[in-house]
Order: C-alpha cells, then structure tokens, then sequence
C-alpha cells in the first residue's frame, strides 16, 4: 500500500497516537527505528509498518509505503526515522511473581524506560506503575527502554490495593532510606529469591501511603558528600545487588 | 541592581552563554535554580546572581533583579527558574589521581550528568572526557549532576594521551567487554584502591585507539535476553562495585 496525503484517515489515526489520550482510546501506540519495529513483530505486537517510499526495508510484514511528511508527522525526533511501527497495547503475563517492582510516581520517562531495561536485566518478574507515573506508553519511555518494553510485564494499578496482596503472599516489601535502613551489601542470599521493591518519585520518593506499607528500608552506601542518586541509578544498584551472589 | 531590558549589555551576553562557543569565549556558563545557584556560591564559582523582581531571594551575594521575559530568555526549560546563575567554568585541582574515569564519547547530556553525580557518589578523583564528548557546560549535564559538577575535578582533553600517562603511573586500564571480560564480583579489593575504567560512545562503546591501550575489560553479569545496558547505569554499577568490600 502507498499512501501520500497527510489526510488519510489512517494516518490521521496515527498521528493522534502522540497524545496519551488517543493511545488510551485506540489502544494502541507509535513505535520508531527498525529495532524497535523488529521486537515488536518478534513479540507479536505489530499492527503496521511505515516505510519511507524510497526506502527498501526488509522485513516480514506487510509494510505501508509513506511520504517524508507522514513520516516526520508521526515522529517526535529531529531527524525522523525510516520506518515507524504501529502496535497494540502490550498485555504480558508473568511466568512468576517473586521478584517484583513497584514504581511510585516516576516522572521522568527516560528514568521510567531505563529502569524497564535494567529490570529485565537483573530478572525482574513484573513492574506494577502506580497510577501518577509518567505514561507507559510516552515515546521517550519506549525509546529508553531498547525494545524491552514487549519482553517485561508491566502493569498500571493502584499500588497500594496491589501491594498489600503482595505482602498477604509473604514477600517482603523494601522501600529507600538511609534512616534505619539496610546496606544493600548485607541482604542475604535467601532473601533474594522473593522481594518487592518499591521505587519513589524523582523528588519527593514514596508518598507517604506506601511508605506505611514498607517492611524494611534498604540505602546504597556512598560519599557522605553526595545526597542522593538518580532514581534509576539507584534502582538499577539495588537490583544489581539482589542478582549478586 | 535592576535590569529590565533585554538589550542590556550584560543581558545580551548572558544569552549567548546558551550556546557552546560563547561558553568557550567568554568562559562562562548559566545555571538554574535556588539548589544551583548555592551549590556555586559554596564552591566558588559564582559570578552573577539574576533573580525575578518580585521574588525575594535570600543569599548572601549581590543580586540582579531582573524580569520575567530576560529570565525565560535565559532559561531553557519550559517553566523557568526564579533564580538564575552565572559562573565561571570549573577548575578543580584533584586531591589524589587514584580512581579515574574516562569518557570516550558520551554524547547524551542526561548520561553524562547522572554519572558525574555517581562519580562522586562512588568516590572517583576525577573525570576526563574525551573532546567530542557532549559539552559539560550544556544546562542538561549541568541538571542532571545535581550540582556535584562543582564538586569533583573534570577535565577535557586528549584521552589517548592521558592514558598512556597513567598507564605509565602503574594503573590498570579497565575497558568494558563482555568477551574474554572479569566479572566485576571479581575484582579483588587490592585492585579497588587505584584503577582507571573507561566508558564509551552510547551506540559505538569505546573507539579502536582507546581499545588498544586496555589492560583488562569488566563485564556485568545479566539476564542474556538483554543485551546491553544504559552507559550511566553500567558505569554506576561498576563503580559501585570498586567502592564494594
């Protein structure tokens, strides 16, 4: 197929998918770069390909040719990309739930997709995203994560109601606090195998709600000098940690 | 003082700091905020406090009380600060050079300002950064450090160079590969007291000359089904573990 005319109802679809409140509608979201395009076909999220008409990109779906301006249309980056994928909301089901993280309130989308990259790295089973947290589906969010986004089971909930089904399991609940806390390097080896970690906003960490729902604190130690870490850092630190044996 | 006009001499050279080569002229460069702006005057560096006329600013420095429209030209963020600074760039003379990181390439702004703050988080003496590493004065790397910038010795320079100087001190060169790489959980401590890691280019890692001229790479133990992780969060983890004992 070949379209050349921004008034495509399609197209005119799409372009609506940059605002969160069109992706919630649809279900559906804007994916760009053949990466990204390529794990979202390999995960089975792919609803559609754009290709720049001159551009002869292989890969095994049907693709849609489109002129420059579409492209640039659909982007949010400077300099567009060739190929721009359209998907479906990712709906994954944990294969476990015994190494869970909770973000509360995350702002910042490239900390909200680095940490999902991280996440996956270090065997995080599920994210739960508490309802204020930065958009999911936000183009800079996917971006972040490098296409981990369609291999990790990430829900948005009310975190609170979720965490207390998780403490009723038995696991343990860790926030962040230097004040009574636990260095990170004295967590034992049993207690690695089920944990929920939860992570708070950029500013002002958990809300106070969550933190009622802690059952230990753990902190990162470091130069007295320095206040605090970026959240991501920080995240990615303590998952490292709970791998480390 | 009070300047209300945009075409004031001293405003109109402000401005221009937004871009590079008037940093590198004049020697200067802007910061946002209260934290900033006090973190500068602590360290030494500030030169020109510029503050919203209707805001009442304590600091014990000689303020600018400027307008609305000279502060959002000055500013880059969407909402701007009420409070904008002027420094001179930074030079810090290291206490010791026995923990160092080179940068080779890091270009975006956001990667290098989270690792300067880690840096110094994780005890590094000093930084060097390659010339086409993004610039250290850009307001994003300045944000993103927190106002550690301030705080731990950066230097730009021709890397190759300095690594063969230090290489010539007796320390270790540590590059990042997964091949034929040490896991970092065997590091021995005696190694944590002096090294120097070098992180690369975020798409490309470290250039061929710079790969030559390591003595042993370090790799992070993951999940396999990811393939790499964010330049920020593999450097902090790996400085976090040489802090480790």
């Amino acid at each position: 197929m070949y379209i050349s005319s921004l008034e495509n109802k399609k197209i005119k679809e799409y372009i609506k998918l940059k605002q969160k409140k069109y992706r919630d509608s649809y279900n559906k979201f804007i994916i760009e770069g053949e990466h990204l395009v390529e794990e979202a076909l390999n995960s089975g999220f792919l609803l559609d390909v754009l290709v720049l008409d001159t551009y002869d990109y292989q890969i095994d779906f049907e693709k849609t040719y489109v002129t420059k301006e579409i492209l640039k249309s659909l982007s949010d980056l400077d300099n567009h990309s060739l190929v721009i994928g359209i998907c479906k909301k990712i709906d994954l089901t944990p294969s476990s739930q015994n190494k869970i993280l909770i973000l509360d309130g995350i702002q910042d989308p490239g900390n909200l997709g680095t940490i999902i990259r991280t996440s996956k790295a270090f065997g995080i089973d599920m994210i739960f995203l508490s309802e204020d947290t930065v958009d999911l589906y936000n183009s800079k969010v996917i971006r972040a994560t490098q296409g981990i986004i369609f291999y990790l089971p990430i829900k948005r909930c009310d975190i609170i109601h979720e965490i207390k089904l998780i403490k009723h399991k038995g696991i343990t609940i860790y926030g962040t606090d230097v004040i009574n806390g636990i260095d990170i390097r004295n967590i034992s080896n049993y207690q690695k195998d089920k944990f929920c970690i939860i992570m708070g906003n950029e500013g002002n960490g958990l809300r106070y709600q969550t933190k009622e729902l802690v059952d230990k604190n753990l902190y990162i130690n470091m130069d007295s000098t320095v206040e605090s870490l970026n959240v991501s850092i920080a995240t990615s630190i303590i998952l490292y940690e709970f791998t480390r044996r």
